[in-house]
């Protein structure tokens, strides 16, 4: 498992449990052992599994978790998910970070797959943005793409891309492409935010490889693409909802950034029920 | 500032830059230096100024924030909440990481006012629930009182809490209340999640300090409220949502908890721009 | 195992080995197995056998430990404890450090029991405090409840106990116990610490839970306990010995804290011994 | 300071604060400050200020500590040993773990000045050993100097010695020796644990640089110092205590280490008092 | 400074200082200060002041440090190149370790700048690889950069590499770089490994945007360049040294990778000196 | 494994791999697996296969590695030293940094056997220094033995090494050792630098244990070597080398530290090839 996950699951844990779970460690015995189903609420798009079972793994390795759905499937309310074996204390310990961690990004997949239906039969990808809850970067941009969209860059590493502020600091558009083809690792795409069409010639010209469309209007948009004439990659970016992505899809540009995918979600409702001990 | 968001921050700081921000060091110098306003796009409810500023600080001591509003005042869209001295790649390299944090607990902070401002006149608490992000606990906590509700416990060890699921465990409520009174440290109230009146009677005669009436019905409540006289305090939780929180008020019930404060709440929209260089 | 403990093991181990055992690398194989008896030196109550047996787990997994007691037995001097079969090294570098686990925890159950065996037959419970050694707190207060104590609260977090120097800061007793009332979490019983009968007086009537009643004579003691009327918790407190515990059970206080059953122990005497080689 | 001492520092913080100190925070606004004197209940000699300090400075900044006495001071019941003025959150929710580092460091001092002055006027230098409290390795051995006390080795890492477990390991003294020679870095003096007069021919006769006399007679100790002539130098280990220190001095060894000065001290009486605010 | 970078910092003192720097808290006090100047033992370009500095601040933060040189000036034997004012003890508990990094650091930098003067006048970029020493890839990738060189991607993460393993692994180059086209952000250039004109042409009708030539012939590297006719970046890799390197940049290749910058360099000589105390 | 070992792997996994390995997991199932061979391209001497196998281990448990080699034999140009099975996404995310490993260690074993040949059949060992790679202490010291040297202190603690700039801060030697000898553990010789014939008579009278010749010329040595007679160890330190290490050894010191053997040595050239699939 990715250790920036590990250290979000252990921060989890050391928040809820401190030095113990004390209800369960006064009620019940370190060896009575239990068995709890996972049920769906509600209808969503499932993802976050892996994470879930790490959370209980994280207490106690003699456990066993069965799953009757995959990241990626459609459960339906009443739909059960998954079985969890485990000793008792750590299905009671265990329950409400997992499922903490599950409801929301079974959310974040939910919403993104209704956005990615919206643009169905368009030559597009709808991509995350960094707009995701710190701490949690890697999982969410993981549950997007469980939705059927597509990564933009993970963090600061891994892209360059040339924002408004960036263009004030250097002074133009030219120059900051410059320096970053310069200075950037020659593994790396340089793209640069653009809000007018002046902007998007003067990026033509520098040879940005890709040019974010920031908050443009639909017409515009169309425009900039005619300019373009594939010698970039153009990305919508900006006040882009369930409403107007297919608009958007169809004024011709390659990829639409949406931050409401990570900030605008809900997290679905899944709840844990322990099975009735039979011995 | 608490350790568990120290560690949030680090990670959330860490996820984000990897090695560098490869675009702003391959624009800008490490001793430019810049100021920033942080805007209000929209009116809501402010909290989580000391983590945004503490974002920065994280990557240089040498910032200064003067902040124009405090947490738990309200901004309206337009407003310049605080503003933002340091160096330039301070400024560029945190400003996203420093608004996601801001976005989100003041989006809880609002959302939890909406609520309040629905019981008020009414003799009762609205509490938070562990249904936190998890990493989040303590500052979604924070943000919930910044709203004007309360806390429930915050973890696993500042409460005994029986569940349904521990009821089931231990065999019955009676017992379960005197196991917890025998272990749990004498400095904890016992409190007990019923589902019935019978289960509310056997509380009474176990002596719980709380009893949660969970999902029970208005009519319901009302009953248990009668039969309860003030010997333990009475908590409503479950589907209770903004639209009929004000009945439960009515039960005369004494706190309602509330999970969706912190898991269907929306990020405000916050920017940060960076002001023209003068010299 | 506890995250607390963990960490704690950890810098035990890395204090007293940092590189390397260097003796044992020195003369030992690595492949060389062994076996060790761990031999009780005196009489004494046993706590810390799962402390004990993860020293030598954190150095190596491939090892078994068989115990002949369990926490809370008595064993006598001459008495074998456990087996430990591990590979020579692992016995040899883990063997100070396990030892010194067991014999203070083991110490410290052994104070406990006695102090417990004085208020035999009175409805009393005996309570550590927080007068830990820095960096065992849950360590000793697991082994006060093996010798037969129970817990006051673990740390500053799962309790409220406003002492003479917070009275001091607010002003009064009645204002005090109304702002932990106001702020603290609903799960949280709110315990005052008091000197003299008129704050006996003002803690009842400001509705605490607790009273602890600091230094007091043992007069003054059953004068509290008369008013007091069962509508708080009464806790004793404050130079509180082996030799005046029985008196102070018998003014008919509920509970008696004592901070010598961590802070005034002694080690008891256990050493290892290894098996000669048979092949 | 010492790496292992602020990790010990924040392993005691946390298990005593968790998320917060929740009835200082109830009661107490951020911004108030306060000052504390710090008062001997009892008579003995002072160590631990700087890790008492440095807790403070761990919660805030902007705090000063005056200290009226230096460690390796005699001080009398009523003394006021230091000063703290500090935010008023910093004096209440430090004071504990501050004040169990002080008591049980100074006990450990004053402990050792007693066995020290009854060597006083031999040729002698009094040693710890590794029984000390896990985790507190180098501050008790800091407090068994300020006390008059020397140190044998830290751990595991700075010295060879050979105990009898090793020796039954590789089968006699002289090989371990040969062995230890061998693989030890060259800076290392070996050291090997004794048992009998005959052992301490062999450990002669394979050159030992220090021979340690385990629970040896009195008698069997001088004849000891007389075979070895100062060609290694001579310990004496294993069941000495105040009462028969001084005739094990008396046999002409050079060096006792006693294990009781770690793991038999008593914690010393000290307690933190709040100033009366003036404004 | 850099997360990694502190890490490494943080090992290195660790497994150099142990509980103490022995020798020098046995003779020094730990008030006194001193001033060391750091001295050119032999002509090399500088580069890793900054790591050298922080190690000492890193011990104490009351030093200064004054420099006499920048990173990527060169100096010459008998240069002094800083003067540093610290407490003694951090002069000399920190010299060896701050040296370590500054010599290794030095000695990369100066083997690239007598690699890129081997190409000067080329429109050429001599790069960078990842066989750097694990714990130190963001230091030796600063230091390519002070001695003239460019950087190839960080890690794993920030560029995308199709290498012959991969190839292999996949079945053949076209669906690879389909693949990497589909999953990988869409920030990152897409580069592959090939070792035949073949395998060019594969590349090219798969529109990869960086092409590497391994270890290739002059003549092949000459053909791949024509075929290629700009529309790749290409990369020669492979066996090249001080000795070829001038021949491969004839090909008319766009950048050369060289393993040997961070694996084959040699620490240079530099010392540091007290100056004789005054007062 | 050692903790300081674990620390440096993380550390060049977490630096290689960030959130992941995108070209791999772009192209590879999770589930695929894989088989390696790691391929010698020059003759060397092999060591650091545990750490080799340990980074592949770190990645993921369901690995085999069976080796051909121990660390300590000669491999030839061609030998296969190793086979791993693993998921195929661990034999391509963990090749570079298990390699880079390797190929460092075994260029020091290689180097350091270079050296030791150059003195067999006279009485002394080859010592290592402090002069290793930050953060690799453990790992290059164990590789100097490999190679047929021995160790000198593994850092500042275990061992009191008096050098030039101590003596300055002191005074003279005789001062220094004794001030040493009072305040170091026991266990510790006493070692000494000096630079002329006068210092060995003055560290001869103080007892040293140990004296360090520092650059003296041949000449010197010898004379110093009549003057200690055996009463102190030897040690010859600075500027020696493969071609005067063997004049060196014939002037009767008793140990040479070297510290080129861990500074100034050649990464060897290893590969590793995927086996092609067969299913």
């Amino acid at each position: 498992m990715i250790e920036a996950v590990e250290a979000l699951i252990d921060l989890a844990l050391r928040e809820d449990l401190g030095p113990h779970d004390i209800t369960t460690k006064s009620l019940v015995k370190e060896k009575d052992r239990g068995v709890a189903t996972v049920l769906a609420k509600e209808d969503f798009l499932l993802a976050g599994l892996s994470v879930f079972s790490r959370v209980f793994f994280r207490l106690d390795e003699k456990i066993s978790i069965t799953s009757f759905f995959k990241d990626g499937k459609e459960v339906k309310a009443g739909d059960i998910i998954a079985e969890v074996k485990a000793p008792l204390w750590v299905l009671l310990s265990g329950e409400r970070t997992a499922l903490n961690f599950l409801q929301r990004l079974s959310g974040i997949a939910t919403f993104t797959r209704m956005v990615v239906k919206k643009v169905k039969g368009y030559p597009i990808k709808i991509l995350d943005t960094r707009k995701t809850t710190p701490g949690w970067r890697v999982l969410e941009k993981e549950a997007v793409r469980v939705g059927g969209g597509f990564n933009h860059r993970f963090g600061l590493f891994d892209g360059v891309l040339i924002k408004d502020n960036h263009i004030q600091a250097v002074g133009n558009i030219t120059q900051a492409i410059a320096l970053a083809r310069c200075n950037a690792p020659v593994t790396l795409k340089v793209e640069v935010e653009v809000n007018t069409l002046e902007q998007v010639d003067e990026a033509l010209k520098a040879k940005a490889d890709i040019i974010m469309l920031d908050n443009m209007s639909l017409e515009d948009m169309k425009r900039a693409v005619k300019k373009i004439k594939g010698r970039a990659l153009v990305e919508a970016s900006g006040g882009i909802t369930l409403e107007n992505v297919t608009s958007v899809a169809k004024t011709g540009i390659d990829v639409i950034s949406i931050g409401a995918l990570t900030s605008a979600f809900r997290a679905v409702d899944i709840s844990m029920e322990l099975e009735e001990k039979k011995k």
